[in-house]
């Protein structure tokens, strides 16, 4: 990502500014703009004209927001290939039977394809359970892959949070069967490495192990068929004061007040290595095994985060717990915490919808709660649920919420005014006066045979100050400009767009100058 | 993309080989394996049993096709850029209002979505359809944009082809008011540059215009109403012969014997510029208009591929006529004409299908027919159907064939024996004894933090033979090698994975000696 007039030299020293913010401008101009489409698409359709519109909860992305979703998915790239992993993709679509009992009450969130004559199918809803469907077809028992694909919920969308229902997930999972906590600590390391390497700001990287909780409600009292539904109720404490979670403990799953209370006690703790330590001489949580064995990996866990330099960044956090069922070990949710200015929530919609159920959000990576951009943990059990003789693959994985941390580089863009250019076009061939298409097409054919990004006009007599005006708008950094005694002489003029000096070149040496000055450019936008 | 061992000096001279083309190997037993998988799972599903398969027409990708498909990609990309296009996304479902009406007999292919409540949706047909929308609801009246994502089709899929149900299309388009047919040329240049630098063998790129069809229709004596089922008939050609093309025009479309034999004479015909003046000294065609201007714009259209240096490879074909009704003006279609050692045709399933009618071939870029690989035209109305006032957006554009592509390129490295890296680790670090799990983690974490790109085993005590293994079976350049006495020493010892010869190097230049290291090899693989 290169702010527009990067790298630029103002060669004539002039006073003359580029117009680079222009893109910025129109950018907010666009969102307005589409923002009315869709108010009014949303009104009732009584003409029976074609309504023109996205489907609820998707969005077309612009040339500029493509080229910041790119230098964004590039560094999350870069850090997944930095750690060995390798790439693969799967349909969009799934077998329904694949998804089916998968994602328990989110299950509603599928969105079903109509049954037009074979096979019943329905879109992903993630990456994880297509991943292990994978693993299990093509019997492979060990890989580091990453996946960067969309993924499909039915939610209630909240757009301007970065919610939606197409929305993009990047995962990285490592499956096999390794030693504890070494494949684990390094997924968290990943969400490290992306977070700081796309600057958005302080967050925290909460950990906490389903062993524990287990081992918790099962020494608090629970039983062993609530503690899913439990788990379920403790993760809504990121959104919902305690007493809220707690009259839920009693009152729809069942606890005894003392059970809770218990509970209550612990789930509010968080910390490092002293938090372990005190659990682990804590007669009650000591005395459970389950319990025990978490924390013993909990240690482990932030031992290597110490040595692989995350430490200040964890939260051992006892009140994470995650929806998902599939999870059986260490589990993670990453939290921007230094996030202000971002825009409030809208529901899209005309009238105000039923909060979401917490189980529709925060349970996995997109669907995410304020400020969680990441999340994953340790399945060791999902890919057995694909096996003919339930033989399982270990497997530890995170997901990082793309659109959440686009919104907010969007926003970031915008308030600092930054341009991007949209195109990668290096040289503009104009001509200074008419007549001259053919000649226009010939130097076109020169550049691009040589490699050189060069565009021209689409139309046979353009007017010379239009396509200037066109290379300044796009930050184009060189234009050809073509006339009669040019041609004749066998030279052109090469114009510097910014400082808008030129010189005349032989068109024998053009190709070589051309690439001289954008090397010279590169090597100075760089340094 | 870089075949294994690329750019990897054997300095120590010796005679040992690396196991490089395990890769293409294994990819050979995966793909058969999976062909057992698929073929088991197509079989009745007595056991009630989950059916272990991706859905049909839909595959998964792995690794070693992913970094094929993105370097083929990648070279898209760059075409697309060199001649200065953005880039756009858009959902991959559409209200179905939206695919309504566009594709003719072929919408019974568009896969619907349940109504599961809300909005009517379908999955995306083609990308030209959403772009059009995206053009009318953003009011945008020009752009030159590129769009890179699946689109889904229930067709009888024939993979081994590369023709799926679910397909990626690669589509570069120009909206916008210009001057004839120098938006269009840059559309057969495009195709032209991609094929080359893809280096598939000897191509054709076909064009012709709809004027000339209309006006050939008209002159002949075909009725105005049924232009557009003769024009399907004539797209049969490429499948069908004469005899057959012309009955179907005499006993289903209603011609006469006369007026099918005139079409017949002219649809047989193809050349350059000379069919034009011979075309334009023909007394039928020349009296008739709209065959004329269409004639005047193949002219202008030669003139500018030659400008171009595409004409060697432009043939004006009268038998090229395309599917789809929405073509206005020139029409392509791109057709390898070099491919023999090919697999031939396999249609999945248990029992042979029908043939499928042509207007589910070859009338866009993805179904195609044999050996065509990209396809496009001129769509005048497209954007004015979307538009309230029907004020339309001319626009020209092409779609690359990408997965037909894919397979030739695929089936070229396996029969190469070519062997592609699938993960771009340049650094192992291993552990010659047992205990050393926290040094290797220390040294991982100073490499990632020097953006060198490292792995080392999940296991605490690993074998060094594994782990050196490891290293060469995925053609890892280096490897460190770390033992209790280097660390006293503080010095690593740096292994060279292919020479297998060592050096011992302190750990304070460790990071400069590998940045060294491998900046050398990459400059003596790219020279």
């Amino acid at each position: 990502m290169s702010a527009c007039g990067d790298g630029v030299v103002n060669e004539g020293g002039g006073t003359e500014q580029l117009n680079c913010s222009s893109d910025a401008q129109q950018h907010v101009e666009i969102t307005q703009a589409l923002k009315n489409v869709r108010l009014k698409a949303d009104e009732p359709n009584s003409s029976g004209k074609l309504v023109l519109k996205t489907p609820k909860g998707t969005r077309d992305y612009h040339p500029y927001q493509m080229m910041l979703r790119r230098s964004m998915l590039d560094k999350i790239v870069s850090c997944f290939e930095r750690h060995g992993a390798e790439n693969i993709d799967t349909p969009v679509f799934e077998l329904k039977d694949v998804l089916t009992g998968k994602y328990g009450e989110d299950s509603k969130l599928i969105y079903d394809l109509a049954d037009q004559g074979g096979e019943i199918l329905a879109l992903r809803y993630d990456l994880t359970v297509p991943f292990a469907r994978y693993l299990a077809m093509g019997k492979i028992s060990n890989i580091k892959r990453y996946q960067i694909a969309k993924v499909y919920r039915r939610d209630n969308p909240a757009m301007t949070r970065g919610r939606y229902r197409e929305f993009l997930q990047c995962d990285f999972d490592i499956a096999g069967q390794y030693d504890p906590m070494i494949p684990d600590v390094e997924c968290a390391k990943i969400v490290d490495e992306i977070l700081l390497s796309l600057d958005v700001g302080e967050f925290v990287i909460k950990v906490n192990h389903r062993k524990i909780l287990d081992g918790l409600f099962e020494a608090c009292g629970v039983p062993v068929e609530k503690f899913r539904s439990i788990c379920s109720a403790v993760d809504k404490l990121d959104k919902s004061p305690w007493p809220e979670v707690k009259a839920e403990m009693i009152k729809e799953k069942g606890l005894s007040e003392e059970v809770a209370d218990k509970i209550g006690e612990y789930v509010k703790l968080n910390g490092k290595d002293d938090l372990v330590e005190q659990l682990l001489s804590d007669p009650l949580i000591s005395a459970n095994k389950a319990a025990k064995e978490g924390l013993e990996s909990m240690r482990l866990f932030l031992r290597y985060a110490e040595l692989y330099s995350i430490l200040p960044r964890v939260s051992f956090d006892m009140s994470l717990a995650r929806g998902l069922d599939y999870y059986t070990g260490i589990i993670f949710e990453s939290v921007l915490t230094g996030i202000q200015n971002l825009p409030k929530e809208e529901v899209s919609g005309k009238k105000k919808k039923k909060p979401p159920t917490k189980t529709n959000e925060g349970d996995d990576d997109g669907s995410l709660g304020i400020g969680s951009v990441a999340g994953g943990g340790r399945y060791d059990n999902l890919v057995g649920m694909f096996d003919a003789k339930g033989k399982s693959v270990p497997c530890v994985g995170v997901s990082i919420g793309v659109e959440r941390l686009f919104s907010i580089l969007e926003a970031k863009a915008i308030a600092e005014q930054r341009s991007l250019r949209t195109s990668a076009t290096e040289v503009y061939v104009a001509s200074a006066q008419k007549g001259l298409l053919e000649e226009r097409m010939k130097l076109c054919q020169l550049l691009w045979e040589n490699n050189v990004k060069a565009e021209q006009s689409y139309k046979g007599n353009p007017k010379l100050l239009a396509q200037l005006q066109f290379c300044e708008e796009r930050c184009i950094p060189l234009a050809i400009v073509l006339g009669e005694s040019e041609i004749q002489q066998g030279v052109v003029k090469l114009r510097d767009v910014v400082s808008r000096s030129e010189k005349t070149i032989k068109r024998d040496g053009l190709i070589d100058e051309i690439k001289n000055i954008l090397r010279t450019r590169a090597q100075d936008s760089s340094s």
